[in-house]
């Protein structure tokens, strides 16, 4: 997970894995506070992407509440093939939060 | 989980929970197909958000490919008081399916 968030194009994203909760939302909440970033991007995949939705709600509502909203989302999925040459398929999703 | 399902308005809503997920799958097909729908809500919340955008997924890429699209996707956030008197925060996910 941690991989794909250091080669991914995106200064701000932020992609979700299993480290504690409050360290994505902090995260996402020092984006828009110290860097001034007009637009966060929280990525997840997979089991990922509940965690994903509750970072996005925190943020947005407990934290930058009346500065910051949810822009878009979006769903996918991706396939790649495991070890046994079996074709895995995932979800993905992707929240655009904008500062109002 | 259940009781929400059989009490909300919507006809053409799947809630989604921990039954087999095929269940779920099958559920939205089956709206599409012998009930007609023009528009299938897909919802969940908490942890099951995740598998909500599963289903939806494998629902529109998978079994409805060419057919049925991810119209729309709305976040939110629901609170409310446990036995404690702890305010709890949940998550909870509506993803629109329609007809292309």
């Amino acid at each position: 997970m941690e991989k794909q968030r250091s080669t991914t194009r995106e200064e701000n994203t932020v992609f979700i894995g299993n480290k504690p909760f409050m360290n994505y939302v902090t995260g996402v909440v020092m984006q828009f506070t110290t860097q001034a970033a007009k637009e966060v991007v929280v990525k997840a995949r997979g089991k990922f992407i509940s965690r994903c939705v509750d970072v996005s709600e925190v943020a947005a509502k407990r934290f930058l509440e009346n500065a910051v909203e949810v822009n878009n989302i979006k769903i996918d999925s991706e396939e790649f093939e495991n070890k046994e040459g079996k074709t895995i398929r995932v979800s993905t999703i992707e929240i655009t939060l904008i500062k109002k």
